[in-house]
């Protein structure tokens, strides 16, 4: 990573101006994660994931970890800067509708968070940062890549816990009632440089066709049970072909896309007040494929 | 994990007033262990283990992990108080015939034990601990979770090895041969709260019909040879149905279960001294979801 | 591992005089290859495998640690000592002509070597060692192990991605392009001691039937593509059965052997500049099985 100072804020680069690394790849997503998650490479089977490795996260603070860090639920919109932004900031920025039912809103001093871009946070970025959070400039550190970069794919496909979470909550299931979690998804390989859509495309179908997500819940099985099935992307009308088609279709309007189509391939759901397992979704090995090799 | 005193003792809560963590059932397994080998979650092929999750152990020091210290051979038993006890406050008691055999006694100022109990320890079972352990109460200290808690399925299913060494001393091998050893297991999902039957079958189950140990021995091939097919659990009697079942079967009188079932499905051993392997057993993925599904 | 001075060279014997360890594997492994790597032993599915379990590697710096230091390519050879040596050490002697071509030599004030043998090392060695890498004796750390011990297969099966790198820098493909990469290949069962062939066969089998390395590159797409097919070993006409068979047939000469055999049996690489991946090889199991039961 390369470090950096833009309007006084600062800067890690992992993979704009450096080649960046899958080490930098799994620093981006313990920022991103708050340190709320361990984060590993493991060795995949490519006849199943379509790639020969994968990374596995596994955590004890999956609200924390997932939805107070790192969903990139903040787009950084300036007049010349825009990049979905992600990691602990948006906690002390506090303006999302998530953050406010969940009540995960808090005071900082210094904000740390995670931009996915191809292009250098500008002046006037950090401005909004800084003011949105709260603290000046000198206080925001930003670690920036593109979803095209080794680091930038380590880091999106690390968010397969998060995406369960994410779906769970928009369903309406009460998500503080989930313990503990681990997440599985393949390593893409990373996109030609500016070619944003394969890159967003392939990470996307790494989780959305490739991800397997458990989860230790503590609530009734009713509650469960009426959720469960609709958790894996499966459930959306878009699944069944590659995100870059989807999104191609849609002439590349992320709001038309079906917003239950980002979830796990797979998902486990133990729940420790019964000692049911409830399971749905299945790994689109041909989709991988597919996405993987465009 | 909680932390309290009772009766001069320090107790972590990993399961009965905690809802425990995948992290604290890597912290009790690495208790248990005396500290002498590795644990971690990595994932695991559900197709065949029943489970998204498994347990990796890794240990140079088999003996001192998995006999002195895992094997759960202490039934710590008083008028208002019953679990196994097991961890390093075992060479401290040093009264288990194993023990004796193998010279795995130990003197020590301060112990460090593990109880599987879903109820909270007593003044009476600090009191017995502390006394068969010739240390004062204030210099005890236990961590305790039910199998049915998170914590406790990890913490069971960390058992992969010990039970091949404890089936080979059984047997009348030699275990001070065995140099290094690896074993994996599928984690199971916890049962409900008191199902005590439930949580203790499933874990077993997992060691008994989803664990392959891998033993790196020094020894003759004739004494490898002369034990290797028995050490799986499909050697048994009893084998080829869920614990729980077996243990219904008997009435849930333990001491009726073929003792010899205790052992991983599989088991491999690499003879330093030949350079040969043996290797036995055989995953049952069809058991293994019968009981994690019951 | 058993600490020593020869000749006033410190040495660390981790499978000569002593059974060595998994743990002793990894410190040998990351010893050679400089500390630049990370190495962990992950559980591996048998079937495919031939072995419960497998060495998984992954840098960020794999010229550093796969060529400056992991390449075995300095023979160190006395009148009463011969072994392949690697690890640092080999940068500060820089007389290798690949080190040359690529500009890896350095000068060192202490050095540090890992030599594979199962004889202990010699003061005509450690003269060697430092006359050649331009210290004093005192300042030698070398680390020792037969192939046939535990540490000594862990340490060889380390080197897939090392064996990939070597091979693509032997086709004239610029390896300085390669920005990470991760290796795996099944741990063998280590064969009896002083039948170097059978461990020497194993390790090797190990990587060129077993092993997938993959590469992340920023090149041209022409580049890549003209050697990527010619990486794994099924490249060479000496490929198809255990290599202490074709050792065997060669009468024991290593020069004989094609030198384009020693490399992993599966490449993938991500090239960064197109988003494309080039994939060759295949695993080979019916030959790791002939040749870890051998």
């Amino acid at each position: 990573m390369m470090a950096s100072t833009v309007a006084g804020a600062s800067v890690l680069d992992a993979g704009i101006h450096t080649a960046g690394s899958l080490a930098a790849g799994i620093g981006l997503a313990r920022l991103c994660l708050g340190d709320l998650a361990d984060v590993v490479i493991v060795p995949a089977d490519s006849a199943t994931f379509a790639s020969p490795n994968a990374i596995f996260v596994q955590t004890d603070h999956p609200i924390g970890a997932g939805l107070a860090c790192q969903y990139a639920g903040w787009p950084v919109a300036t007049d010349d800067f825009f990049a979905m932004g992600s990691g602990p900031m948006r906690a002390a920025r506090g303006r999302e509708p998530m953050l406010v039912d969940l009540q995960l809103i808090e005071t900082a001093d210094q904000v740390v968070g995670v931009l996915e871009s191809d292009k250098m946070l500008t002046t006037s970025a950090v401005g909004l940062i800084a003011k949105d959070c709260g603290v000046p400039a000198a206080n925001v550190q930003i670690a920036i890549a593109p979803s095209t970069s080794i680091a930038g794919s380590v880091q999106v496909v690390a968010r397969s816990i998060e995406t369960a979470l994410h779906k769970l909550h928009a369903l309406e299931f009460d998500v503080r009632s989930v313990v503990s979690a681990t997440g599985h998804a393949p390593l893409p390989p990373p996109a030609r440089p500016s070619d944003t859509v394969t890159g967003i495309g392939r990470t996307n179908d790494a989780i959305l066709y490739g991800a397997t997500v458990t989860l230790w819940v503590d609530h009734d099985d009713d509650a469960v049970n009426a959720v469960a099935n609709a958790v894996p992307s499966s459930h959306s009308s878009d699944h069944g072909r590659p995100f870059a088609e989807i999104f191609k279709a849609y002439d590349y309007d992320f709001y038309k896309v079906d917003p239950f189509l980002f979830s796990p391939a797979v998902i486990a759901i133990h729940n420790l007040r019964s000692g049911r397992t409830f399971r749905a979704g299945s790994i689109e090995t041909s989709i991988l494929l597919r996405s993987f090799q465009s």
